[in-house]
């Protein structure tokens, strides 16, 4: 038998499961992952912000690929790996393997500022979600309770560190909740009166795509009543509001989508093989996807530092994953038939992000637009690559009924103890 | 102004502040609740079995009387009440009333065994709902990543303590889980083999029902496979089992469904005003709803222990609650207009359990019927009485695609650490 054992269920993980669908029947096919279920994370921002409940956009893995007859799904931690003899070590012990996928994708950087991280905590799972809803809808709940002036306006004011994608998407979301959902619903405080700001360190939002689009996004943003400043840097947090270079902000919701780094498995194998590793933790990997030494040993999606056989550098995004899972499929299949592997070339689908109701960015290569055809855009692809067809229909009727009437319905707040004055 | 604190937004405190909209303009409302949401407990087991969202059965208080003028919600916890003086100290601080509805429900209880709250969860809330669908999920990882078949055993046996409709309900849904749900997902155990057990001290599940009612619940339950034992108490609870008169049973997940308490409210308030707690801690309540003594002061729902102006015990069920909300408003509205104050008669709209899947027992007065007709009718009456539209159209549409396909999408393990083997 040929064991193939894939580290992570993201994207990248789970497209490579799914390619393995129709392989020889000697090949075993595991999948681990410290979670029972796939986030699908462009979309997490709608959990933090109450329009979505977790489910919506997190599904079992067992759900997707359970059914595999080849596939084996295990809820363990892997905590080392050993590529020379072939073994993982895991939270449910060694685990052997002929080809091993390495898809464990990246966390929050807070570049040496650990502390910062209960101040300000980032986006990446169910879990962040939850506790980022929490802050937001409890930070309402105490400035409806105080009676000083100076705590209302620290508690609705809502600062977000990072302009890219999910800082915009949270701003805007953010923005929204406060003059539309909320309204009316209190009677000491007028929600519409909270202030968000978001912090850009570089010179302008969302680096990533064509400055007109950065233009475009800011002027978005700025039209939902969000305060963005650019080329501003976070120098301290506290639980009262966060310093920049140029004055302090009082607040009492800070929420960091500033930086990334990979996930430290990438450091495991890095000692065990001698792969570098780049700033970010990234495992600088062969344009084939491999480590070098080890041809049976393919690190994919946000945990790769990839350039592709074209030369071009593959993105953290969803479909760098996947065509990275689906290669690492194809070269275990030419290996299986005796074929030579094929190169890695990394197709570019475009990127996108939201800025609220109605307001997008789109770039599609040259094709560069904003506005409602590009929030129509935005709203068909997620809707479309969401995984299963219950999660599809229930976000439609669910965004159907938001957009409609503004309302958002996850507004729970959970296993929180009750306000101190 | 006349100042009207209802704690509790639970369904009698809820129906209270709704039947407080058209009060003179003279009139306060003022709700308070540690929770920031209303949670629809008759649904509270379809959370805890994943079938539906928390979100589906919770909405914030103030999506649902927050835009009503003369009401102010506040999310705080009422510590101690002091009649004399018509003040309660709460965790904002003091708050002053007029009239006083306190609708505070219960708790579970474990008749002095304390430790036992740890080893089996009770149902009452979201977060022991999250918490028993955390249990019942991680119990078949565990399992599967088990290689000792006694081990996998206990993983897969799930105890249900208690045979009232949460017990009734929950065993029908994890055994429905076990066959259909999960069924083909794991490599190392046959889900279909769980085992159920349902333990009621008592002669018969269902006891509030008439007996041949209670006879088909517990048919209705073995034909799912569920293991129905009546007059077996549970002697001793630990983590790998339960004890019982006739034996142990070796169970990695053990659900409390047995005790009822009243909220430790009821204790302050006996103590402040001399009233009778009866053996649940529920407050001896005159017919008027009042507090012996103190006419401005009402307890209604699950934390009343009342009789109805005809001589009837009013049960512990949401109709009850709501109309001792209605009745104390109505009583609040008379003293204003120096009118008499109505009599409280409690008006009996039935009861009604479900067992699973088209299984289910309806009892309205002299009407009893089960099976297919009840499962309808439980059905209709559910969706009908789920607040807010929104929820009763993802519910609906939901339980529509859950009935077709047996799936349960909402089968997330948060916030839990890797196994451990």
């Amino acid at each position: 038998m040929t064991e193939v054992v894939i580290v992570g269920a993201g994207f990248g993980g789970l497209e490579a499961a799914k390619a393995l669908a129709d392989a020889p029947a000697s090949v075993n096919v595991t999948v681990i992952d410290k979670r029972n279920h796939h986030t699908f994370q462009p979309l997490l921002y709608q959990v933090a912000t109450a329009g979505l409940n977790p489910s919506d956009i997190a599904q079992p893995i067992r759900q997707i690929i359970g059914r595999q007859p080849n596939c084996r799904v295990l809820m363990a931690e892997v905590t080392d790996v050993d590529p020379a003899n072939r073994t993982l070590a895991t939270t449910l012990g060694p685990i052997d393997f002929d080809y091993l996928i390495v898809a464990t994708g990246a966390t929050h950087a807070y570049f040496g500022n650990d502390d910062w991280e209960r101040l300000a905590p980032g986006l990446k799972t169910v879990e962040d979600a939850l506790d980022i809803r929490h802050r937001i809808l409890l930070a309402f709940e105490r400035a409806e309770a105080s009676t000083d002036p100076s705590e209302q306006k620290r508690h609705m004011t809502f600062v977000v560190v990072g302009g890219g994608p999910t800082g915009v998407e949270l701003a805007g979301a953010i923005r929204e909740i406060a003059t539309h959902t909320l309204r009316g619903q209190y009677r000491s405080i007028d929600t519409t009166e909270s202030r968000v700001v978001l912090l850009e360190a570089g010179p302008r939002v969302l680096p990533t795509f064509a400055e007109k689009l950065s233009t475009a996004a800011a002027d978005q943003l700025r039209s939902l009543g969000v305060d963005v400043f650019t080329s501003r840097a976070v120098t301290g947090i506290d639980d009262r509001g966060v310093d920049t270079g140029e004055g302090r902000i009082e607040a009492s919701t800070v929420l960091w989508a500033a930086g990334v780094a990979a996930s430290p498995l990438g450091r495991a194998l890095s000692q065990a093989s001698g792969v570098e590793l780049d700033r970010s933790g990234r495992v600088k990997v062969g344009p084939s996807l491999t480590v070098p030494g080890f041809d049976n040993v393919f690190v994919i999606g946000d945990l790769a530092a990839a350039t592709d056989a074209a030369g071009v550098t593959v993105p953290g995004v969803a479909p760098g994953a996947q065509q990275g899972g689906k290669h690492a499929v194809a070269c275990i299949e030419a290996d299986l038939d005796n074929r030579p592997r094929p190169e890695f070339v990394y197709f570019d689908k475009g990127s996108m992000a939201t800025v609220g109701r109605s307001r997008a960015v789109v770039e599609i290569r040259r094709l560069r637009f904003s506005g409602f055809p590009a929030w129509v855009t935005w709203w068909l692809v997620h809707i479309w690559s969401l995984v299963g067809f219950r999660s599809r229909a229930t976000v439609m009727a669910g965004w159907a009924w938001q957009y409609l009437t503004r309302r958002r319905d996850a507004r729970l707040i959970t296993n929180t103890p009750p306000l101190d004055p």
